[in-house]
């Protein structure tokens, strides 16, 4: 009894398959900095709390394939905000932006056919490729130049006759890179070229530093028939578990054959919709102070990284990662090390290996990815473990 | 711009797409009773409110990928109930049974690979069969015989080196049949023969009547390497809106293998974990008096509709739905012109063509399915409607 060829080669998530190793480590009472997943520790606002209490409809039934009317258009506000005009029915709900993302890869790509992707990238598009059968095409960024889009010139040399798209994550997750718009009009140059899709995963919108400002492919007039807006509301609200994300476009024929795939699995969750709804009608001020906070986080985290010898980095601008190259040779053994066989003051801190954001094979292997989502007296006791715990590292591994 | 091939073969619900002639007739002030769909009546029980009401962690965070440990335990507790022992590994938490549809298809299988499956089959098994690219290789029953299952030699003759698993539904949508343990010995013997899997989609475990019990295909040790049971509370508890559902497995290799297309996705809502928690606390005796009203809405129907000259069904055991045979060309057409053209005292009846159901061409086509989904008196009046309706049709469209 074999399992499926695509149930063996799929990997297990790079992030979670290290829990276990932070359970042992909290089961022997030492306290665990989680800087490995991005799940944010700011408060999910009270509205969200209010919808779940004020959820009273005699059957928890089954909702609109599309989701709710209501939160498209709480969305469209939302959009209109920053200046991105849409309707409802540019809007389909999804359970969480990784159905989005799923839906995304079977609306353009057949089994077999490829999609570029700039690497280190978010971790779970390899689960999804697998899903969808659809082979991740890599173009590998740099941390020394701030991990910045390659030249038209790069981009087009990954081309083929069975390219259908390129997937950009802006803010990215896991560099916190955000790209320009002259780094967008690029690739909106060249998916107009080349009759491709263009997939843009933008979670992480609110998260930009140093008063920058996110631009979305959604701005960008000239590929509107042929864009995808991926988007969720778990970092945005901090509402990961909640589970509501949507696939944004104003092409008609992708959100019909979305609305497709989205029937066949009934619906988003219904009061978590509910939930959104009353997250999004807090308006844009809401993010202020969490811009500033993480803004705060970042500049903690970057300069007590950047302090330590052998440690480099590049300083991001946005989301709430950074990849750094530290001086070990393989990651994943020193991240599993830190949570069994050290302990500073009865504190260790959890990172994900990097090599999990990359397919090239052996990319990444002398790089973590750091999520900045606790406070900020936690993140410096969590880099003065860090540091030491590298140290030690260091000496029983030269 | 062309979107994906499966992007455009990918059907439509048959289900859900007739919905916008639902709409214009309740806008037109036409009462409609609701018979296509199964989305229960039955209040869904307070204690997932409480649930809802009583959630206060200070974040609304990602879960495990495999669902919360809590709900594990909740629902081997329900299993063992049916005498059915369970351990939490056995058990992973889906985003609705549809999830665990997709988990099992693509853990079986690969693309290109075959499911034989018995029609008429839940319509959605086709949008998972787009989504996961395997096909499905249709057996038709036969409502004369109840819709019982074909020989040993009938179902063998299907098998072919590419199919990987037969997948059966009991009691079964969209017929109401109920497998005996003869029928499903039978399918046992043939998988374990032919080294392949059985998935058993057993969502509507409690809805059995006049005195039936129903038997899981997890009750088959000898199988018990290669079974994956689909399950759901949504129509258990009238919690269809809440997106919780679980692959059920004592094979470690399939859990494994599940576990990672789980872990690509993160994690199932959490707040509708809870709200499953305290609904499976709640004991087998909650289903008592739901079966006996799902019991007594099925004779209803089924009086009813046996009355009205020309129409032709079989008397289910199970489920809350029926396949009736009317004396109509076409039923799409008719259960339009139901909504668009007729209305009976300002009332109107929606049914789900049968066509959907199947994937043999232009089977079903003079079949509706019916979900017995509203109150007893509602029924009453569908019946007269419904009546009415089909006599004036017949007399439009002789």
């Amino acid at each position: 009894m074999d399992i499926s060829l695509r149930g063996r080669m799929i990997q297990a998530s790079p992030i979670r398959k290290l829990k276990p190793y932070a359970d042992q480590a909290q089961a022997k009472g030492v306290k665990v900095y989680f800087l490995n997943i991005g799940d944010p520790d700011v408060p999910t606002p009270q509205p969200v709390y209010d919808a779940f209490r004020s959820f009273n409809d005699p059957v928890l039934s089954y909702g609109p394939a599309q989701g709710f009317k209501e939160l498209h258009t709480a969305m469209c506000d939302y959009f209109a905000d920053y200046g991105i005009p849409l309707v409802p029915d540019n809007i389909l709900i999804t359970t969480g932006g990784s159905e989005a993302i799923l839906f995304a890869f079977n609306v353009v790509a057949d089994p077999g056919d490829e999609i570029i992707v700039f690497e280190p990238f978010y971790t779970n598009y390899n689960g999804y490729a697998y899903f969808a059968n659809v082979t991740l095409v890599p173009l590998t960024l740099r941390g020394e130049d701030g991990f910045r889009l390659p030249s038209e010139k790069e981009i087009e040399a990954k081309i083929t006759k069975r390219t259908r798209a390129i997937l950009l994550c802006s803010p990215n997750n896991p560099t916190g890179t955000v790209y320009t718009p002259e780094e967008l009009e690029r690739v909106a140059r060249l998916v107009k070229k080349h009759g491709l899709y263009l997939i843009g995963d933008e979670v992480y919108k609110e998260f930009v530093y140093d008063g920058l400002s996110h631009k979305s492919i959604l701005e960008y007039k000239e590929i509107e028939d042929r864009t995808i807006v991926i988007d969720s509301i778990s970092k945005r609200f901090s509402c990961c578990g909640a589970r509501i994300g949507a696939l944004i476009t104003r092409s008609k024929d992708i959100y019909q054959a979305a609305l497709k795939f989205a029937q066949a699995r009934l619906c988003p969750p219904s009061v978590e919709q509910r939930a959104a709804i009353a997250a999004y009608k807090m308006g844009l001020k809401y993010f202020d102070p969490v811009r500033v906070e993480y803004q705060r986080r970042r500049d903690v985290l970057y300069e007590g990284l950047k302090a330590i010898p052998g440690v480099s980095l590049y300083k991001p601008q946005g989301a709430f990662y950074m990849i750094v190259k530290i001086p070990v040779k393989d990651v994943e053994h020193f991240v599993i090390w830190m949570l069994t066989d050290f302990s500073h003051e009865n504190q260790t801190v959890m990172v994900a290996p990097a090599e999990g954001f990359y397919t090239t094979p052996g990319k990444g292997r002398d790089e973590m990815r750091i999520a900045y989502v606790l406070k900020e007296e936690d993140l410096k006791k969590a880099v003065v473990a860090f540091r030491a715990g590298l140290e030690k590292y260091k000496a029983l591994h030269p």
